[in-house]
């Protein structure tokens, strides 16, 4: 809520200036900054205190670059998830220093390096090729300002790789854990540590996996009791809730 | 094919008793003994060199002992899955040696007990809830005669469990793996041994389990090579690929 | 890992009583205490220093009462989950202590009471028909040892409902958001705060609302970042994994 | 019903030139006219009092061009959906004023620019990337004479972002809720209006959001009892049920 | 937003009784009635100006009897939709005049039988096994004051029948729709008529019907550009949303 | 459509007491016999020359009751299908000769007992349990007039059982095919003959048969060019459709 | 069966030359010509006195023009369904005369053009864009030695336009009836006569449509009981079924 | 896990080097390789006692060329699934005598000929189009060393295609059998014999074959009980499987 006008409302009133009656109304109608295309929320970013981010996918690179400019006007921090080379492009006209991620396709920009977590957060994949996945988690783990510990293709067919490295989950705050196929990594996972442990389904496998529900069945039907899940290849929602878990 | 028939055929031929155009046409059509209801097939007895085995799903109680009754002529061992009491007082009127499992709703006479199979087969289960289905799996491989050892409420979301009874996996010469909710037992196990796993998803769990779709997807999208699948709550066949891996 | 046992073999090692090979064998096969139906898993509890758990879905009142007797020999607290009154009866004989949560058909014995969680966990529902599921997560939050809130029936279709009582969401350290029919609360409620919403679809609704899949799809798209999900109608998941949270 | 030909037939009955039973087989079959491959049918446009409309999908270049030319020929508004520039190309020799709407994919001829509906349509969307969706159907409201109102990029996880402008929806006649990934947004807004909302779910989103399934599950068991659904990106269908409202 | 309070509070201020930032405070919570619950929405009623509506399903027959009780306190006209005999025997306590809807399972309370509505609803069914759905839909349009007209069993196979009772279509405001099976109904109304047609596909039907899913799917797809849909068996939802249109 | 009323309709109008406008319109609507629930459609038992059905199930014994009377005053044979022994007690009291079809919930009524069909209908089935599906079938064959061959339980596990009785096969006219589980037996059939194969997938099965969606799925893609399908459990259908093609 | 062989097998034998056991040994294993990677099955061509069909999908080229090239010696007409422009390139340098038909993708040489059908077959489309099925059907139809009439773009959503054609359908043997979207249309055709109805689901259509599911799911639940299905997007199948239907 | 360390671990213990608590916290870390990006397991290799197989899927060609690499210094055989031309042209860099196998996108090394299965393995397919899915069964089989039987194009439409070979299926140890569309040919091949099958849908059909649903769905419902199923498309697991059985 936009305080300020909220405030000269009530002391406009205060004032006589205005009726009982208008103010009322005003009340129930509060202005909006309007960028014509799309509606950047400030409020937001003071709301939960963390980077500004934007969902790239079905955004044109003008539309991208149009709301990031903007955005960094107030922001040290912003990453753009989905996007591509092009948005890239014209982003860095605007923020020289822009990163492009092309492993998970994202943006980045970090002006503000300081930590916030408590703890170290683990991100751990099955395979080699759900590391695209992970890296979108991990890059939105270290731009909200958490330590990180990767964990890479301990997958459950070689038990003894995820046992024999049992201390990097064992000191972990969270566990982000990544997978496709039959997405069983989290339910072993989540036996050996007593931390949440978020899941992330990936679309890695083929016929029967159906682009990543096998993973994502599998990991809503954990045995495991610390497993809670998101969205199939959703990387950055894992890094983001981890990063707020781990800030608490 | 009924070779008896055939020679009679052949020979009828042979002696002049038969035109060449008659012959033709009675070789395409043999003879089959017919029930009524059901058409016995003792060929097969033969040809698989097992007991009998009747699916008595969708079976009246009458239609099961008639069957059963005709088979026990031929046959010394019979299995009868997925029947019910009703069905278990008509048999065993007419074999009082059967005997009724009800944890898998299963009937079995077993008259012989030899042992055709090379070498142990281990039933193992995730949860305490899948044994009923485990229990059918272990009949059958009883019933063909087998040796067996059981390994039961193993999850992997306590992987020492699984761990601190490898012996028994690394004595078996094939494994069969009963797993709800996620499925994941399957993979973890499969990657410790050499030798081949069946799965056998099971219908428990809830919600997004989907009466076992999440753990039968689970285990087609395995990633350890050496496991196959069969229907969600498939005990039977399950016991019945082993028996016949086992006697090979 | 026992590490009593452990600590035998090496000294019996150290002392000469045990040749290398032989303790190199020993190592690889750690004994398991074995109750015939299922492995009571004390380790487990130490792990996760929490109370003794059993989903009760698949098993018999004879099953759900020894393996509670066996368990609270050596934990203040239990909680069986999809249980019944059969298996109450058979619980209470052991604990005359123990309760019967009627609606979420729950089994409570809490010996300890005291709080374990820094802050409070907010439990929210859409609607009155969410309430069971609600019940369980709470129950599961308070024998867990945390402060609690509940907010019953703020669904999405009167916004000002939940608007009205932003301050309890305002004060929560974790939200468990309760769902059913479209799933929308969780988007709401993730969108007004900046700590982690865990959503628990439910199977309430009719039609395409497909016994909860509508509601657990909308969770899992959900546009507010600070949302993960937990299966359809498991409150237990939920209120598990927010009193992790809660403890970090 | 051909009424010219109708006549036709009954005074030539009536003048004896036919005889009755030949009247009668001719009432049965009515002739109909035919361009080869599509009926164009003009009654349709008489009766429901609107522009011709040609669904462009799997419909070739010459084949939108040679229906569009024949609709104009005795209808003032014209609109193709679903369609390409390669047809616009054809439409626009014949009709010099067509225009080309990328973002929705639609050519519109629009001669008749008169008012029919009685109040304002808003046509709303959650995020940016529903634009196009809304566009197609904003495109079909105007056309069709009426009056219209955007908000755009209202999403719910931003509540006080569609709060702050209730004007927009408290001053429409009807509202169409266009929504991707968990489709909430319709449900919000049908709480705070009284008046018919059709929500249209689009393929926005990835993974579970399984291309719109996801968005049209929640709307159809949206708990705001004034929520109609259409297709999937069904933009068109959507504009066209709210300006036959808005007409009533 | 409760406007009473809300202008004591700015009152307050402006009396110098509160200080600025007490208001702003204030005014971020505004108080909301507890039934324990159930919030009883009055503030809803009046903004949609139609009789309270209780959602049977899901709650008991004592948390039905409850909030009918209180809601009737305000409110003329009542609905309980999804709700049982013993629901009903708990409301007549409280309001003697209701009625119980056997075929459709609902109660009704109508103490105003003003009519509201412009024009006529058409309520139309494709057969006999669709009329408890179309009597829920039929009975909402009362209650909220419409006059309609019943049109039952007049399903595509035989098209005769709804060409011959045309006269019930061209007279309506609105028309719902209600099919099972395939689901074709609308599709055929829809191009009869220029005005709304309200589609409700039912469970009706058997194996790949899937329980109204090959209806829902049916309408969904729609060619006729005037139909919108509402999910399975939502009788009640087509008739508020057509009472809605027949007021505008 | 009712010529007599059409005939003087016309005659009026030639003897010049009705004006051609009204003529016009009485032509638009014609009008139509009511029972009340039900349109009783007397044309179309003349226009298919076949027995009239009724189908069952979501009718009360009442309905079917008073629909068979009604019917059977003008028509020889009637066929209700998926009924129940309370509707056919109701049936018998104006129809004393109706029989009651156990297995597959029927009643017949079969007063003219001419053959219509040209040649023989097979029909056959994988397995005992698919019986009751064929029954009805059958039972439809018969009542329309058609010689039948019936063939039961000779499913492709033993190939040698439907290769045995190819006389019956190849004697047919038309053939239907019943199976569930995997539904293989129409591909089987249908590249042994050369008649069109009407295949009955049924709900037999269990675990992924998905109450017949395998055996649906498996049919609907049969590698024999001359398989049509019916949906599950619809013996009638696949009965009615052999009729057809036998008197063609 | 290859009946040469066969009679010398058995001459043989009577003639001395052979023994007994080794005559039996040889009945069980006919030779089979090869072509290395398709057995060219002639005896099909024979039993059911059709052309040769060769399913395009999936093979290469020069596997399509080598099986044309074999069939070709010994059949006089030719049907490639599902190919491309490159197999047409190879199979016209054997046979010169044949066609590409490009809207159905297929191939199509016919040498022998009598007619063997007894009536007339009715090709029927709901709309433009399922043309192409269609003409896979047609073409399949005629090759096959039918009368063919085609109907196209008669959808339910403007009836009168398949009423205006009865005449069409009330003359045909069987007819075929194509349909995407909700698939409608052999419903009320279905109703309109009394003659075998062979539905076609096309994958026209978007969003819920899932490429041609709706529709199937519309057919196979259709109210008119003379409508058989196949395959989506099957008009071979159509088209030969119907012709096996007009052979009779 | 790692003896030689493990072993070290131990005799400084005993030497006195190390104290208790120190061992038994070493003990629970056990080292392991790592490769940057892909744990090489050379453990596994060893513990199988079989080639080493890399998936290709979703790794890039220096990936696969790097891991290829590292495994050849130890392993004789290598396999790569699922890969390219470009991961190939890496790959024979190092290994001069690797083999690009264009069917199925494999790449093998074969350096060790040596045969270890005790019978023959045959693979069979119900149509050409499924050679690829069999080819990489195939040449699995052949490098792990066992003889093998092709039987290619022997669908279940044309039966005496298969029953004319019986020899081959009579002489084989275990059978893999490939079929996409309705997925029959593995019930008719298990009731013509008494070993396993391994059966292997392919996603190759159109329409409701939904990309190989239907033929798993038929595979897992067969009727032969000596079926079991792996993934569609995964014709490395079939052979895979087949060769452990073999070797048994």
């Amino acid at each position: 809520m936009d305080q300020t006008r909220l405030r000269e409302i009530l002391k406009s009133y205060k004032d006589g200036q205005t009726e009982l009656d208008q103010v009322v109304a005003d009340l129930r109608h509060l202005p909006f900054e309007d960028l014509g295309f799309a509606h950047v929320d400030h409020h937001r970013a003071l709301r939960q205190g963390f980077p500004e981010v934007i969902f790239g996918q079905g955004k044109t690179p003008e539309q991208v670059g149009g709301i990031a400019a903007r955005l960094l006007e107030r922001s040290s921090n912003l990453l753009v998830t989905r996007t591509n080379p092009e948005s890239f492009e014209i982003v860095r006209q605007t923020a020289p220093d822009a990163v492009y991620h092309e492993s998970c396709r994202a943006i980045s920009v970090r002006r503000d390096t300081s930590i916030h977590g408590h703890g170290t957060i683990a991100v751990v994949t099955a395979g080699t090729s759900d590391i695209p996945v992970a890296d979108e988690a991990a890059l939105t783990v270290e731009i909200m300002g958490n330590r990180i510990e990767r964990l890479f293709d301990v997958g459950v067919a070689g038990i003894h790789r995820i046992l024999s490295r049992r201390q990097v989950l064992d000191s972990a705050r969270v566990i982000i854990c990544v997978a496709g196929m039959e997405g069983a990594l989290p339910s072993v996972v989540g036996g050996l540590v007593n931390v949440p442990v978020i899941a992330v389904p990936t679309s890695i496998g083929y016929g029967a996996s159906f682009n990543g529900i096998a993973a994502l069945l599998g990991m809503l039907n954990s045995c495991s009791s610390n497993v809670t899940v998101v969205n199939i290849d959703n990387g950055f929602g894992a890094g983001f809730v981890a990063s707020l878990i781990n800030r608490g």
